[in-house]
This record gives structure tokens, C-alpha cells and sequence, in this order.
């Protein structure tokens, strides 16, 4: 196993008498994710566990934690990486990320830029001063107005001209139709003043369409694409760059997601996408979430919404073999709980307290249903 | 064109005063991204535009606003319906979306759950409680040790034993390995209890190897798999769930990334993955961000990074011409300028605007070069 090490900077928003404990806790969190007392295995806590590396007081209030992550947690691989650098702790309101470093290792799997300022460079022929660029828009014009458009742009002199980031493949102008269209646009424009214009086409849908899409344009000649990490997500976008044989821009629509309310994005988000269970940080757990909101989250799982089928609940996040009684009263009976490092206290009770949980969960259930019958 | 809607309410930070304005502005970001006067095409108002359908103070300050918005404008596709539900506008710090109603069209093509809780009971074989659920961590334990785990869990009577949402394809516990273990612990502890547990692997990674570990995955004989719709991108999830046979459980991991810091994320992340230019909103435009974090961005695209080439910063956000030549001051040489609708302000007037900001750029790009000369 490597010794090779990804390191994080997050700001702690905590008062100085807990900042050590809560940077202890962020390293486990985003590794081992158990209680410090489930942390046995020596090769866990060798090779697995992240650490603290710096921590020091912020020059705005609160600390700057340095963390240390071995690199083999992340497996070398981009979404495992995210989940490493910001998955849990992304949850946790008093922390925010600053800044990475992903050691050689990391960098040489991720790779970064195929192409980089050189490459766009290369396929503008611009050098020496900053590249201009527009976008063809609004949404809702047809394929001719928006060619039309990447004409005008190009015959001024523009260096690039790119979907705006909302044209995707809707009726209006669909997304083959105005590739070649705009294409052709600027080649015509290019014959008659000269100036070679980069029409950059917007790449966007899940994987299978998003690699229909990249190929299209490629073949069709576009020398650089565009596409929306946040949106077609990170780890689609790296697999979209590294197949790319022209530079990519990353736009960054979604990129503030987190203002998302929390019922809406684990209740309605995940559900409409699919999602048949929905595993949130409940009440009375080590994240911060109210009893209003994770009741809003069970509804937003379960109730009636049009012909989409109800999705499970799962509460987490920390909840405790002792409270799986209340959260059982809370939730009712189409719910799922998942208890986790709570059940890993004592490396020899594992069974035991399994079994407690299991007991306690079906207790819970068979009193509710006898008061609900007691009181018609 | 579809007359559909699909309705998004958000929470406006705003005061009274420009509550009306600032929820109009917030329809045409989200859609024809453009100002106002350059909404002229009467199908891009008509069919393309979203619009205000509701504003009322709301109940802790600020505006409610639900905004309707032309199913079209999503192209019925899951990555440009995020995109029109909250893609440009969660970066702007005011808003927050706190609602979403996708109407049956929208709804119907993604397609929410496709087994539900009905189906998780039955590949459980649970029902009239709430299910009992765990995880097997922490990463670094060996395959045997993990399948142990789970083992002891199925024999405990857990309903479901899930991977914990770190437990990847690193070295410790190579995925096919884990799953066929695990697999094989629960069915071996239901042949001693008559208990079935289902075990539930983590799927992770880039699209085509997240497609691989399904396909592993249900090969084997898992009942249920899951997935972090935040971290593989909720596109690359929607996906999965479109083509799982088994319910799929959602975790929400790296689900709260604003608190990202924008240097990090577009500067820094967004080059580790890839990107040969990274679109980011610069100061001056109509979203929020100073120039100290401009600079930082800029600085984490171009600036040395071990291997990795350097990626072009490209401000937009609403740069104007009439600025243009303070932005190429400010960010250089290596950048590319990026403005949209201020060129699109008189319909008659595109060609001569654009090449106003062509010779702008190169005007204030020549003008650098001679001060910079001048000076040495």
C-alpha cells in the first residue's frame, strides 16, 4: 500500500476548547467513518485512517485543519477521491473545504488537463493576449437564429463562441442539428474575414447520451467542447476528458448545490431520479438536522407524488442501538434503519449488540402497532 | 412544444422592494439566460421563458417565490433538468431551492424509483416494521475481515448489511472480491438462522466502470446495490437506476459542496479532473465574488501544480464590454474573456458590439504589453 498522502485543508467552525476533537473526528469521518474506540485494526489505523496533520486558528475566527489522507483510500479513482476529500464532511454545517492537494500519485491517476492553456492556444491560434468569448443563446431559438448568431459573432472577431450552457438537446434546436449548423457558420465566416473562430458545442445528459454527444461533436470537427462538471457530474466530466481529443471547458452551473434544502434534494431530487431508498442524517445524530426536516424528508420520500413509486426512508447518520426505539416511533413502519458504528463498539459484542438493535427495532414496531390498535 | 411546466420554489434573500425584479431576473437566468431586452424571438418568450408564478413574503423573512418553467426548456433529459432547476442560480448567495414539482411529463421521463419500498420489502421479505439496516466498515479491514462482519450482522438478524459508502476498489478489499464474500456470509448465516440478509454493495466510480461494478454486482446475485447520487453525479445515478434490476439505495455523501471554497472547487478540483478552462464568475458581474477570490481562482488554474498542465481561466457572469478592458488587466494575458447577453443588447447591433469587445480585448491586451515594457 502506498504511503503516498492526499491532503485537505478545512475551516472548523468550532470554539477553540473542541477544535482538536472535531479535526480528530473530520479525519475519521472521511475514512473510517467509526466511532475512535472501532478504530482496532492496526492496519486500519496505519494505513487507513486519515490524520491531523496542522491545525491552527483561522485568521477570520474558527481553525484551519490540515488533514492527511492516505492515498489509497481513494482506490485511485475520481468519484472514491471526492468521497475522500468532501463526501460526509460536506453534510457537517460547521465545515468547509479550502483547499487540496492530491499528492503525485493522485494527480498522475485524476491527470488534469489533457490539453490546457496551450491546447486552447493551439486550436484558437491566439497568443500573446487573453482569448475572447461569447456564448449563442437565449434557449428557444431556432437552429438557424442561433448559426446565425455564431456567424455574426465570428465575422467580429470573436476567438470562441460556445453553446450557452442551457442549450442542450431540446426541441427548439437540437443538439446534432446545431453542431453542424454552427459549425458550417463559422467556416464560412473564417472564408471571408480570415479569422478562425472556435465553436465550442455544450455536452450534457447522463453518461451513455454525454458519450454520444462528445463523439457527434468530434466527428462533426469541433476543436474544443464544454460541459458542466457539477451537472453531468465530477467524475462523468474526468471520464469526458479523458477520452477527449480536443481541450473541454467546465462550466459551473449546480456548483452552490448545498442551498438545496435538504427534503427537497434527499426527499424529491433523489426520488425523481430514482432513488428507491434514500439513506439522511437524522435527528439526534452527529449531523445537525431538525425533527421538522427529516419529517419533511419521510414525506417527501413516501407520500403521493404523481405516478412516481413511494421510496424508503433511511434515516443514519449516528443513531444508537438505545434510540432505535424513538427513531422507530418517529418514522413508522416504512422506514429503514441504519445503525452503524454504534454496533462495532466492543469488538467481541458485535453479535450481541446486532442482535439488540434487531430486537429493540421489532419491540419498537410491534408496541406501536398495539397502541395504534388500543386507540381504535 | 409541450405546454408542461415544471415549478421550482425558492427562498429569495432579498428586500421587499426588489423582490418582484429579482424573481424575474431568477426565471431568465434559469432559462434564457439573457437580459431582459434581448428576450425578442416571440418563441423564446413564449415557450422558452420561465416566468414568476408566485411571490409572498416568507414565513422567517425574505420571498417565496415559485417559478415556472417550460418543460421543454429540460429537453425531458435528467442532467438539463437540474440544470434549469437550479444550475446557474446556486451560485448566486441569495438564492435557495427549496421545492421542486417536475409536472407528469418531466416526472414520467425520469421516472423516479423503479421498485420502491414495495420493493425493498420484498427483497427483504420485511413487512408491517421498519427494516434494520448496518454498515461493514472500517475501510482497511481485509475482505475476510469485512465478510466476517457481515456475517455476524445476517446472523444477528440485521435486514439489510450494507457497505459502508468509503468501501470503494482499494487495495484493502478489491470490489469483486468483497461483494462475492459478503454474498456468500449472508447466505451462509441464512443457512444457519432461516434469516436472509441482504447485503448491499457500493457502487462507485466514473460512468463506465460504475456500470461494470453494476453489472458485477447483479451477476453475483446482490438484491439491492447503492450509490451516492451526489459523488457519481446524480445524471450517472439516474442512469444506474434506469438500468438496475434490484432497488437502489441512495447515500448523500459530498451532497453539501458549496461550502466548497471557489478557488478549490473551480479552481483547483475542476483542473485535477480535467478541465482544459474553467468558467467561473468573475467580480464585477451580477453574481457575488470579490476579487481576492477571483485572483485565488485564477492562481489555481494557471499556477504550477506538479504535473499537471495548467487550465485557462475564463471570468464571465456578466462581464460588459465597457469592462472589458479592466478583466484583461486584472487576469492577464493567459485567460479568455467570456461575455454573453451585453452583446446581444440591440438586436441590430451584434456584429459592430462584438467587435467593439474584440478590439477592446486586444487594445487593453497591447496596451498591457507596452506599460509592462515601458516599466522594464
Amino acid at each position: 500500500m502506498s504511503a503516498e498522502l492526499l491532503r485537505v485543508v478545512y475551516h472548523l467552525a468550532v470554539e477553540p476548547a473542541r477544535a482538536e476533537a472535531r479535526a480528530e473526528a473530520l479525519a475519521r469521518e472521511q475514512t473510517v467513518e467509526v466511532p475512535r474506540a472501532v478504530v482496532r485494526d492496526p492496519v486500519v489505523r496505519g494505513e487507513a485512517l486519515g490524520r491531523v496533520e496542522a491545525l491552527a486558528p483561522g485568521p477570520e475566527g474558527g481553525f484551519l485543519a490540515t488533514l492527511a489522507y492516505p492515498t489509497g483510500a481513494t482506490g485511485l479513482e475520481p468519484a472514491q477521491a471526492l468521497n475522500v476529500v468532501f463526501g460526509n464532511s460536506s453534510l457537517h454545517a460547521d465545515v468547509r473545504c479550502l483547499d487540496l492537494e492530491p499528492g503525485p500519485e493522485l494527480a498522475a491517476a485524476l491527470g488534469g488537463p489533457r490539453f490546457g492553456i496551450a491546447g486552447l492556444r493551439a486550436a484558437t491560434g491566439v497568443s500573446g493576449r487573453p482569448l475572447t468569448c461569447t456564448a449563442i443563446k437565449p434557449m428557444g431559438l431556432s437552429t438557424a437564429a442561433l448559426a446565425a448568431l455564431a456567424g455574426t459573432f465570428a465575422r467580429a472577431g470573436l476567438d470562441v463562441v460556445k453553446d450557452d450552457h442551457g442549450l442542450a438537446d431540446q426541441a427548439w434546436s437540437p443538439f446534432r442539428e446545431r453542431v453542424a449548423a454552427c459549425l458550417a457558420a463559422v467556416a464560412r465566416a473564417a472564408d471571408e474575414t480570415g479569422h478562425e473562430t472556435v465553436y465550442v458545442p455544450n455536452l450534457i445528459g447522463a453518461p451513455e447520451r454525454l458519450r454520444d454527444a462528445q463523439r457527434f461533436a468530434e466527428d462533426a470537427g469541433a476543436r474544443a467542447v464544454m460541459a458542466s462538471p457539477m451537472l453531468v457530474g465530477l467524475p462523468a466530466f474526468w471520464e469526458l476528458c479523458r477520452r477527449s481529443s480536443v481541450p473541454v471547458l467546465a462550466h459551473p452551473a449546480f456548483a452552490g448545490a448545498l442551498r438545496f434544502a435538504p427534503e427537497a434534494l434527499f426527499g424529491k431530487l433523489f426520488r425523481l431520479f430514482g432513488a428507491d431508498a434514500s439513506i439522511f442524517v437524522s435527528f439526534g445524530s452527529r449531523f445537525a438536522q431538525g425533527e421538522e426536516s427529516c419529517r419533511a424528508i419521510a414525506r417527501a420520500l413516501r407520500g403521493p407524488w404523481g405516478a412516481l413509486r413511494p421510496a424508503l426512508p433511511v434515516p443514519a447518520g449516528g443513531i444508537e442501538v438505545a434510540s432505535a426505539a424513538k427513531v422507530v416511533e418517529f418514522y413508522g413502519e416504512d422506514a429503514m434503519l441504519l445503525v452503524g458504528g454504534d454496533l462495532q463498539l466492543e469488538a467481541d459484542g458485535v453479535l450481541e449488540r446486532s442482535r439488540e438493535f434487531v430486537r429493540s427495532v421489532r419491540a419498537a414496531a410491534a408496541a406501536r402497532v398495539s397502541a395504534v390498535a388500543a386507540r381504535t
